[in-house]
């Protein structure tokens, strides 16, 4: 391995971050990958997991790891006995570690000891009685980046979405759709598209309002914000169109109309990534200086400690983060 | 055919409407349908779709039809000239004649004439220009019925989907998400299931916002008015669950954990019934005295006049109606 590694960070350790990394470890081994997080934490994971490899703490990041082990690097300030904390419950301290890591893991690649970062899930209510301004990775992110306009993309084999407003009650996201808010949206899909290959990528605009508005019958968002911005990215040479009415724009772009689809809210972009099965989703924040996905998931409580977790998400997510990073 | 037949509404004559019932009878003539619409907009609709058959003009919707024709009852009052109207247009004639059709057919399957009802799709600003004070089919039923509380179910052979608010803005939907909308919905929907011979209904709540509210953090409706309705539903004895987050409770249906879904938002709802296609889709209309079925698609005014719509949803909704009406 030359280049600097893909670091995942752990994610909430009372949900099921670590076991879903114990269990890609058992699956595949990557030896292009160093994970931020805390070894108390990793090892009783590999247990629940039932794996038998050992861990390797590395004092940097990317200092070479002994092969055939899980390699971990504990950020400095990391709080202690994490393993005490209630499995599958919301915890302050949980959200405080997340936290931690996430911020280390941007340091570490800002500063070239890795190449991407790959994040497990964190829960956003932890995160938020942890004190941290932020309702997601995605906000962190954008902050930790001096704050760049940056969106979510959710991709899969058949999909891709962007959206225009993510973590905020519905209410909210009305307020958000603004001719600007979806001219930044589209021009960074198209950007990003473009540098994941895409020659010309061809964007659909989704509408907010059921049939898109229904010519101002219901609800005059498309008519204000949205054509207006679609007609600004055309101006500027895109292939984009729309808005579409948002019940049949996901269909025609999964029968290969369109490379993309920028959506106005959260679960009109999420709900026909996900539908089809979440284990191959993955989330990549456009618009970053480097390159960050996350698994499509949640830190599932329900199951966290049980040693069932599904790790491929987490796997596509790793794939998608080398491929976009550059070969290793 | 010994029961009364099944009514279809030729929809918007603008519209692919008459074309998909042309095609319908194209593949299969069903023997227990009869169209209700004007024979010279039909007359024409065979010629685009290139099919031999004749047209029977019947003096009353439950007159016996002659073999191997297609059986068009023309309802008192029809404009006239409707052949002349720009075909792939928004036209106010063509909104009156649709709404005088559906009006019709529902006076006709109340008095006995008819025992179920299959709409063509209308298009919503032509019924507007028309001046009518529905904004679609389902409000102008739910009227026609008396003003009974009805629900929206779209439906394919691995989802279905029921919804506490359809056409109105995203903004005005927010405001209609009240514990009675919600409880309303779950009971419509357990009582059709029931009557569709599901024994114990399993009924899925899906949230309004991002996770559900994510605990109140985007948003409050789910504690305020949701939460509160699945608990009412579950205190009358239904097998009731959620509110869920709207991105992942459809993927969970489609594998099998509920036997529907009851969404927010018409596009909560929608999206995941058509990602796959809306070939196989069907409306059905839950709470009305009477069956209702419709395609799960529009007036596609880009393709009417080319002879090249696909009946498929159609000859689902025609199927299911019979199926739920009862033998023939």
């Amino acid at each position: 391995m030359s280049a600097a590694p893909l670091l995942i960070t752990q994610g909430d350790v009372c949900g099921i971050g670590p076991e879903i990394i114990a269990r890609l470890w058992q699956q595949q081994a990557p030896v292009d990958a160093v994970v931020v997080g805390d070894a108390e934490v990793l090892r009783r994971a590999l247990g629940w997991a039932g794996v038998a490899l050992p861990l390797a703490v590395l004092s940097a990041p990317d200092e070479p790891a002994p092969p055939r082990c899980l390699p971990v690097w504990e950020p400095p300030g990391l709080p202690a006995d994490l393993c005490e904390l209630p499995v599958g419950q919301i915890h302050a301290k949980a959200g405080a570690a997340a936290a931690l890591c996430i911020e280390a893991a941007v340091r570490a690649v800002s500063g070239g000891q890795g190449r991407a970062l790959v994040t497990a899930p964190i829960h956003k209510e932890a995160l938020h009685a942890a004190g941290s301004p932020y309702p997601g990775h995605t906000e962190m992110l954008q902050a930790l980046a001096g704050g760049v306009p940056v969106r979510m993309m959710l991709a899969n084999d058949e999909l891709r979405t962007v959206l225009v407003t993510i973590h905020c009650s519905l209410r909210e996201a009305i307020e958000r759709v603004t001719r600007e808010a979806v001219l930044d949206t589209v021009r960074i899909t198209h950007t990003a598209l473009r540098r994941f290959g895409l020659a010309a990528p061809r964007i659909a605009v989704a509408g907010l309002n059921p049939h898109a508005g229904e010519g101002g019958l219901f609800g005059r968002e498309e008519i204000e914000h949205i054509a207006p911005a679609v007609a600004d990215a055309q101006a500027l040479g895109m292939d984009v169109c729309g808005p579409f009415a948002p019940d049949t724009v996901f269909m025609r772009a999964r029968r290969g109309e369109f490379d993309a689809v920028v959506a106005m809210t959260h679960d009109h972009g999420l709900i026909p990534v996900k539908y089809l099965g979440v284990e191959q989703g993955v989330n990549v924040t456009l618009g970053l200086p480097f390159v960050r996905t996350s698994p499509d998931h949640g830190t599932a409580f329900d199951i966290a400690g049980t040693g069932r977790a599904d790790p491929s998400s987490l796997a596509a997510a790793l794939a998608m983060a080398r491929r976009l990073s550059g070969p290793s």
